[in-house]
C-alpha cells in the first residue's frame, strides 16, 4: 500500500472493477508499476502484492499489459468526470472548481496518476487509441471551459490551445512533485491553482 | 538513438564527461532507462547499447545507480545553468528569458528530464541527497526572481512560493507532453510558456 492510500481507499477509487479479487489485482498492479515502473514488474510480483497465486491473475486479466490498460482506462475516466462533474453558469467559477478538483485529485490520487501518465508507451495500439480518445475529451473539456470564459469576455487568452495545454500539465504534474505530510494539502493545492490559471487566463 | 537527438547531439549534453567511453556509456544508459525504466534496466543492457563488453561498464561506473546518479547530477546541473545564465536588470525580461530557456530545455531534453525527474526514488540516500540540493538552488533561482520583480512593484504574487512551485512544474512538464515534430517546436513552448507565467505573476 502506498501513502496516496491516506486520503482515499483505492477500493473506493476502484470501486466499479468487480470480482473483488479482480479490484484487488488492479490495486496490486498500480501499487507495483508505480514503484519499480511496468516493465520491471510481473506478473508474479502482482499476484504475491495481492496475495494470490500468479495462474489467478490470469482468470482476471489476460496480460500484465491489461492490467496496465484497465488503470489507465479507469484513472483517465475518473479524471475526466472530476473535470466535467463541476458544472453552474458563470464561467469563471466554473473553471476554478474544475481546476481545482483536477489539480487536487492528482495530489490524492499521485500514485495512479504516474502510472497512468508515464507508462502509456507500454499500451498496445489498440488500448492506447482508447486511452488517447479519453485524453481527447479531457482536452476538449478544459478547452471548452476556457472558451466559455472568452466567449463570456471575462477571459482573455491569446492561444485558447496553448493555455489548455499549460492549465492541464499544471494539474497533471501535482502527481509528480505532491508528498503525502508535504507544505500544502491536496484542498490549499487545488485553491493556489485555481487562483493561478485565472490569473493566467487574463480574469 | 532517442527522438531528443533530433535538436543536440548528446555529446554536447554529455560534454564534460570524459573519457569518451564513460561518456558513451552515459548517453546510452540514459536511452534506456527513458525506454523501460530504471529497474528493468541492466548493466548489459547498457553496455550492449553502447556498444561495450558489461565489464568495461564497471571500468567508469561503480554500479547502475552511479550511471543514473550521474545522469541525475550533470541533468540538474546543466539545468540550473540554463537558468541562471540569463542576467539583465529588467525583472521582467529577466524571469522571460529564464522560462522561455527553461521550458525549451525540457523539450529539446526530454529523454532525459524523464529520466532525471521519474527515477529520483532509485538513487542512495547520499546520491539523492546531493540531487535534492541541486533542486534547492533551482528552486531558488526562480524564487529569487519572482521576488525581485515583486520588489520593482511589477510582479503582484500573493503566494511566493506557491508561484516557484508552479513556474518550475509547468517548464518540467514539458518533457512528459512533448513530442518531436509535434503542433510546437521547443522555441514556440518556451515563449507560450513566458507570456502565460507572466500573466500568472500579474504582470
Amino acid at each position: 500500500m502506498t501513502a496516496a492510500d491516506e486520503f482515499e481507499p483505492p477500493e473506493l477509487t476502484w470501486r466499479d472493477v468487480t470480482p473483488a479479487a479482480a479490484r484487488r489485482m488492479l490495486i496490486a498492479a498500480a501499487a507495483a508499476f508505480a514503484g519499480r515502473g511496468y516493465h520491471a514488474t510481473t506478473t508474479r510480483d502482482i499476484a504475491a502484492r495481492a496475495g494470490m497465486s500468479p495462474a489467478a491473475v490470469y482468470i482476471h486479466y489476460r496480460s500484465k499489459e491489461e492490467l496496465l490498460f484497465q488503470i489507465s482506462r479507469i484513472g483517465h475516466a475518473i479524471s475526466l468526470e472530476v473535470l466535467t462533474s463541476v458544472d453552474g453558469p458563470d464561467p469563471v467559477a466554473r473553471l476554478a472548481a474544475a481546476v481545482s478538483a483536477f489539480a487536487s485529485w492528482h495530489a490524492e490520487h499521485h500514485t495512479t496518476a504516474r502510472v497512468v501518465q508515464y507508462e502509456l508507451s507500454a499500451l498496445t495500439p489498440p488500448h492506447l487509441a482508447e486511452v488517447v480518445e479519453l485524453r481527447r475529451q479531457i482536452e476538449a473539456a478544459v478547452r471548452g471551459m476556457i472558451e466559455d470564459g472568452v466567449a463570456a469576455g471575462v477571459f482573455d487568452v491569446p492561444d485558447v490551445r496553448g493555455a489548455t495545454l499549460a492549465v492541464l500539465s499544471l494539474c497533471i504534474d501535482v502527481a509528480r512533485w505532491y508528498r503525502p505530510g508535504g507544505r500544502r494539502t491536496p484542498a490549499e493545492i487545488g485553491s493556489l491553482y485555481a487562483d493561478l490559471v485565472l490569473r493566467m487566463l487574463g480574469n
